[in-house]
C-alpha cells in the first residue's frame, strides 16, 4: 500500500532533525510549541512509515492555510456535546492533526472509564493527515481503534457521475498485538491515494493507468491531467459506495461538511473547510479477556504470515506491518525525501529563518 | 453491485409464495415456523433487492447442513457477556439469519435505552445471508447500523500468497433517510462476490477475467475452475487488508472461529462452523438533532443525485436504492428465479412434502 522514495532523486534526512525542522516551520508559522511538534511528529511519521503522501510534502499547503489564517494556528478546541461513550468535539478551525490528537484521547479516556464503545465526531478541522496515527492512539490503550475522515478536495465522481461531489475518504482500523506491531488497515477509496500523483506530479513521473481519469473521464498516465481529473474508485461502485460512507460517518454525526459544501483543500485560501471526522474505540476487556484476544490474534497472525508463498515473494506482511519495519529501519538510518520537496522545505525554512540540517552522508 | 436474473434461463415466482416455500421448507428440515419464516423472509429479501447470490439459491446448502444437524434447527441461544452497551451474543449453532437478527435486535434495544453507541458480537453462529438485512434493523430505528461477518468459506489469499486463508468478508453500513430508502452499503472484499461465481457455475455461464484466480493464481473466466481457485481482492492489498479487518472484527471480540479454524462450509458437514459477526449501533441522538442530521442527508443524498452526469447514464444512484427499486418492482411482479435454482427447489419440495407454486404466468 506504499510506493517508497529512494534512489537519486532523494536525500536522506534525519527523522529528528526533519521534525525539528517541521516544528519550527509551524512555529514560525505562530503554532504553540506542542501543537507544532505533535503535527510535525505525525507529519514525519508517516515519512518514516513510507506513506510520503501524508508525510512533509504536505508542509508547504498547511503553511499556506495558516498564513492566509484560513487554518487556525491557535483554535480555540471545545467539546460541543457530551454523553457518557459520545462526544461532538469541536476543532475550532485548528490543525487537524491537533484536533484528531485531542478528539481521539478523549475516545480513548472515556472508553477506559467506562469500559464501552465510544466514538468521538469532529467538526471544524482541517486535513489530519494519515489516519493510521489516530487509531493507533487506542491500540497503543490496548484498545481497537477507528479513525474516519473526510478528505479536503472533492475528487471523486458518485458511480455514473461526470462531476466531482465525494473526498477520496480514508479511514483506518487498529488491532493491539501483544509485543509487535499494531495491525493496521490504513486506506483510501481509490485505487490510489491522490497524494501520490500529487507527488507524482511534482517529480515529473507518469502514473498506472488505472490510478486516475481525465477532466473528460478518460484514463491517464500523466500525473497533471490527472490531477485536474477525477481518482478511480476501488472495485467501481463499490468504492464509490464505501468512499460516500467514510464521508457520511465523517460529517453528518457532527456538522462538518459534505458534498457541494466542501472547498478545495489547494485552491481556496479564504473559506475554512469545516472538515469533519469519527473516531471509534472498543474496549476489548467488554468482549473477551485481555489475554485470550491477545493468544487468538497472535494464532491469527501466524495463521497469515505462514502461508505458502506465491513464486517470487519473500514474506507475507500483515497490514501496517511493513510500514512499521520500514520505519524502524528509516529511524535509524535517516528518511528519503524526494529532491522536489526538500527544496521547497528548504526554501520555507530560508524565508521563515527556521535552520534546516544538511543531508546525512553529504 | 448487482447483476440481476431475468430473461429466458429464469421463471418468476411470487415473492409470497416463494418466501411460502422456504419457510415451510425449514420447517420440514425441523426449525420452528418463527425461525423458519424469518429466515425465508431473509433469503427472499436478497432475491427481492437482486442480490441473488444470497437468496433462494442458498436454500439446497442450509438445508443440507440442517439435516446433517451441523447447523442447529433447535438452537439454545444465549447472552454470554454484557455490559450495558456491548454483549457477545451465542447463536448456539442455529442459523446465521436467526442468530443475527437476535442479535441485532438486542444492540438497536440497548442503544435506544442508554442513547449509547452499541456493539454486539455473536459466535456459535453460521452464514447468515446479506449483511444489509441487519444493518437495516437499525436504520429502521432511526440509527446508524452496521453489520461485519466472517464468511463461510476461505477462498482468498493473504496479499504476497497461494493459500486461502481469508474469508472474502462482507459487512453492510445502514444510514436512515427520512421519508427514503435506506442508504446502503453492503460489500464483499473481493471484486465480485463468490456467490455470484457460484451462481455463474450453477447456470453454465462464464465470469469477468478479474473476478478470480484459478488453484494456480492465474485469472479464469470458467466458474467452475474459480470455485476450485480464489476470488481476487478489489484494489489489491487494500482488500486483503479489508477482509482481514472485516473477519478480525467478526471473530476477535467472541471466539469465533478465524483462518485456519474456519471449516468449509459447502464440503464439511461434520463440524460446526462457529461463524462470528459484529453488528454495531451508533444513536444518532446521541451526537446530532434528528431533524437536523435528517436534514443534512437530504441534502447530501441531493447533492450526489443532482451531479452531471457520465454519457448514457439515466440516473446516479445512492448505494442500495436501486436494490430497493428492484425489491418493489419485484414484490409486484415475481421474482425472476433461475431454471437450474427453482429445478432445485421443486426438488426439495417433492423430497419433503412441501407444495411448490406454479411460475407466474405460465
Amino acid at each position: 500500500m506504499t510506493e517508497h522514495n529512494g534512489g537519486s532523486d532523494t536525500v536522506r534526512i534525519d527523522a529528528g532533525a526533519l521534525t525539528r525542522v517541521c516544528r519550527d516551520l509551524f512555529v514560525a508559522a505562530g503554532m504553540p510549541l506542542d501543537d507544532a511538534d505533535l503535527s510535525a511528529r505525525q507529519l514525519v511519521s508517516a515519512d518514516l512509515r513510507g506513506v510520503e503522501s501524508h508525510g512533509v510534502v504536505r508542509m508547504g499547503i498547511y503553511l499556506e492555510r495558516l498564513q492566509h489564517g484560513v487554518i487556525a494556528a491557535h483554535p480555540q478546541m471545545s467539546i460541543a456535546r457530551e454523553t457518557r461513550s459520545t462526544a461532538v468535539f469541536d476543532g475550532g478551525n485548528g490543525m487537524g492533526q491537533v484536533a484528531g490528537q485531542r478528539a481521539m484521547e478523549l475516545a480513548v479516556a472515556k472508553a477506559r472509564e467506562h469500559g464501552e464503545p465510544t466514538f468521538v465526531s469532529v467538526r471544524n478541522s482541517n486535513h489530519f493527515g494519515a489516519a493510521a496515527w489516530f487509531a493507533d492512539i487506542a491500540a497503543q490503550s490496548e484498545m481497537i481503534g477507528l479513525a474516519f475522515t473526510i478528505g479536503g478536495i472533492n475528487h471523486m465522481v458518485p458511480w455514473g457521475g461526470a462531476e466531482a461531489m465525494l473526498g477520496n475518504n480514508p479511514f483506518a482500523v487498529a488491532f493491539p498485538l501483544r509485543g509487535d506491531d499494531t495491525m493496521m488497515l490504513d486506506m483510501a477509496c481509490s485505487v490510489a491515494a491522490r497524494g501520490k500523483i500529487l507527488v507524482a506530479a511534482k517529480e515529473g513521473r507518469a502514473i498506472p493507468a488505472d490510478w486516475a481519469v481525465n477532466r473528460d473521464g478518460q484514463p491517464t498516465t500523466d500525473a497533471v491531467e490527472a490531477l485536474a481529473g477525477f481518482v478511480a474508485p476501488v472495485g467501481g461502485p463499490k468504492g464509490y459506495a464505501l468512499t460516500l460512507t467514510i464521508g457520511l460517518l465523517s460529517t453528518m454525526l457532527s456538522g462538518a461538511y459534505f458534498g457541494s459544501e466542501v472547498t478545495h483543500m489547494y485552491d481556496d485560501f479564504e473559506h475554512p473547510q469545516n472538515i469533519g471526522h469519527l473516531f471509534g474505540v472498543l474496549p476489548i476487556t467488554a468482549f473477551e479477556d485481555l489475554d485470550t484476544y491477545f493468544a487468538r490474534m497472535d494464532k491469527a497472525a501466524a495463521d497469515i504470515r505462514g502461508v505458502r508463498r506465491a513464486p517470487g515473494v519473500e514474506q507475507v506482511w500483515l497490514p501496517g506491518h511493513r510500514e512499521a519495519s520500514l520505519a524502524r529501519e528509516r529511524s535509524a538510518h535517516g528518511i528519503p525525501v524526494g529532491q522536489e520537496t526538500w527544496r521547497e522545505l528548504s526554501d520555507l525554512g530560508r524565508a521563515h529563518g527556521v535552520a534546516v540540517p544538511s543531508p546525512l552522508g553529504v
